[in-house]
């Protein structure tokens, strides 16, 4: 037999946080309290009703295969939320329920795209969606973003980076690892450039409802021939059931259910049951105390940082992170992440998992612990810093 | 906005068996007893042990994120199964927890195949098997095969299709359509001719445990480095749940777990811990009469065909699924399938879901229904005939 893997796999990096992750068990191994600042999943459990409705569904026994597309109530549920949350009408038709964002992303960027056609990417960004690109033979294009744009693609980039084999643009908003928002302008106008340029928006919202000083706009807002990749990971608190949906243009419902039948079958029946619940007033109001909780502990993180001289240039609106400039400490954040942890037993995540942009300068700090934890790893850090300068 | 979707729709054919279910809905909302007998689904729920270990582990609300390759102790149970059933050993970092055999499969091909690389599939065969392939930018070679090899591919059928451009080779055994089992010492030589091409072999074992007659073998018997897929959803009856397993040649580890990382995050956490109760002596104690009960309706149901003049040239073993040679009746099964839905509401699948050898002259029977409702449907499908003669 063969043994000689698929070139594709050269072309996807390993995380490099997985090194961390590894050595912060074997600290744990032995004795050591690490505290985790790298987990992109938030601390809190999935909420009651969804609990119940999931216990409810699965002791009926009858776990069978849902439709390829997702349960319809489900789907309807999701419309009435675009409705009221939104004030956007979508519908059922265009929305698909898949397996976490994931699976959202990979339909929406296979049914459109071709081998070799380009996607504009903001770098840093969420790895996995480069790789996604890659898997198809696409050719992802990293787009170096600053805090003059949110660190967000807006037309002018898309402009000036779109060339002949580009046919795609991703934007995601609040952003991993930067945690910001694209302002409505600004994704209005992205939006409109991408249709003069006839290509293809896709909008990653899954960190929406996640926002701390004012609502995200839908892409959908703008135009309903975007693509909107959204989940009931994050704000939903529905990480472990891995659930999304995708909306797509109308002139793509045929395709992607072609391939959601044929690459999926169907999504877990037990997180889509679970997920009916995921809408009602009593789900959302424990959703709202969550998220004003998780308010709380971006103001205190992004204070901490800044008061041990981390440079923080956009004040992060929304998801869990928050991405400091660690330059004044170190030019490897990478070898600062594992010194930090090894000395100091907290583990964050390094730049260079999220592009090449400024990587080895960056830090992404994840606000998925208490803010007692936070302190104190705030203090380890005060920690980590004195000795640095005093060994320097 | 571009309305223009992906190439690789095109290639994807839709499933024609869809027609059928949208027309048995409507014949059932208007009130008529459909027998289904077109599912590829046991009718039985999900046992009680498994049942169990899931609301125990989604009470406890902490439903997070696993590792990519799955949760440890499932890995290690599945390696403790093949010892125990097939006595082979299989080292746990080969075996992969996946969203469904169908995550398996988009795995097993993305970490070998290239695209333009070619891959032989026996047809008939399941169909989202060329569209993986299809998906990915692959060429499937469909070989046409029949009863003389069991309806599966052997050694010399590998030799004489296989061409420069050919890298793999997919074995689905029992086979869905055609539920026959490749003979012991043909896998073994199947196996041993791919690795004299130097190709890959993907053993797709999703129906092993449900057999009748003998135990089927599993591909590792023979090869370590055989890629062997497998479901927790036929044989464990976790349809719904969507988990599968992937067992992979040591050298693609990496590019295995790098692909998963990347593609699913993680399979569904419910579903994992349910399944840590599959293997226990009280599931596998009910599964065993489940297959029971399902080899004394295939017998019914083989009996029942030839009997009303269907020619099965070679008995199904496994799976639930029984390929009949409707040649006598008709040479249009698909319209056959309408025409014998609308006068007596009864849904079979058309052959020409599963390729296209002789697809146009034959018809699925699945036994996913009790003897009672297989006995009205041979009855009915006995009108059916008579109608066809009296018209003839």
């Amino acid at each position: 037999m063969f043994s000689r893997s698929a070139k594709r796999g050269d072309k996807i990096a390993p995380f490099y946080v997985m090194e961390l992750l590894k050595r912060a068990k074997q600290l744990e191994a032995t004795g050591r309290d690490v505290v985790h600042m790298e987990i992109g999943e938030p601390d809190f459990p999935t909420p009651q009703p969804i609990i119940d409705a999931a216990v409810k569904y699965i002791i009926s026994g009858a776990v069978k295969y849902t439709p390829a597309a997702g349960l319809p109530q489900l789907r309807e549920h999701i419309a009435e939320f675009y409705r009221q949350r939104y004030a956007v009408k979508v519908d059922e038709q265009r929305i698909f329920i898949t397996p976490g964002a994931s699976g959202a992303l990979l339909l929406a960027l296979s049914a459109s795209l071709n081998p070799g056609d380009g996607v504009l990417l903001a770098d840093p960004g969420y790895p996995c969606n480069v790789n996604f690109a890659r898997f198809l033979d696409c050719i992802p294009q990293a787009v170096p973003v600053d805090a003059g744009t949110q660190y967000q693609l807006d037309a002018n980039l898309i402009r000036r980076h779109w060339h002949t084999g580009t046919r795609g643009v991703l934007i995601a908003s609040p952003s991993n690892p930067t945690g910001t928002v694209i302002a409505t302008a600004a994704l209005e106008a992205a939006i409109a450039e991408v249709g003069r340029l006839q290509g293809y928006l896709y909008s990653d919202e899954i960190y929406h409802g996640l926002v701390y000083d004012e609502p995200a706009e839908t892409a959908l807002k703008f135009s309903d021939k975007v693509f909107v990749i959204n989940s009931f990971s994050k704000y939903f608190g529905m990480t472990g059931w891995r659930l999304g949906w995708l909306i797509v243009p109308e002139a793509f419902i045929e395709i992607t259910e072609k391939l959601a039948q044929n690459l999926f079958i169907a999504s877990s029946a037990p997180a889509q049951y679970a997920a009916l619940a995921a809408f009602t007033p009593q789900t959302i109001s424990e959703l709202e105390h969550r998220r004003a909780i998780l308010g709380e502990r971006r103001d205190f993180l992004y204070h901490g940082l800044l008061s041990l001289g981390f440079a923080i240039d956009c004040k992060p609106q929304g998801a869990f992170y928050i991405y400091a400039d660690a330059k004044k400490f170190t030019g490897d954040s990478f070898q600062f992440a594992l010194d930090f942890l090894e000395s100091e037993a907290v583990a964050v995540t390094p730049g260079k998992d999220f592009g090449s942009h400024r990587a080895d300068q960056m830090l992404r700090f994840a606000y998925t612990t208490s803010i007692d934890r936070m302190d104190l790893a705030l203090q380890r850090l005060s920690n980590h810093l004195k000795r640095i300068n005093h060994a320097n």
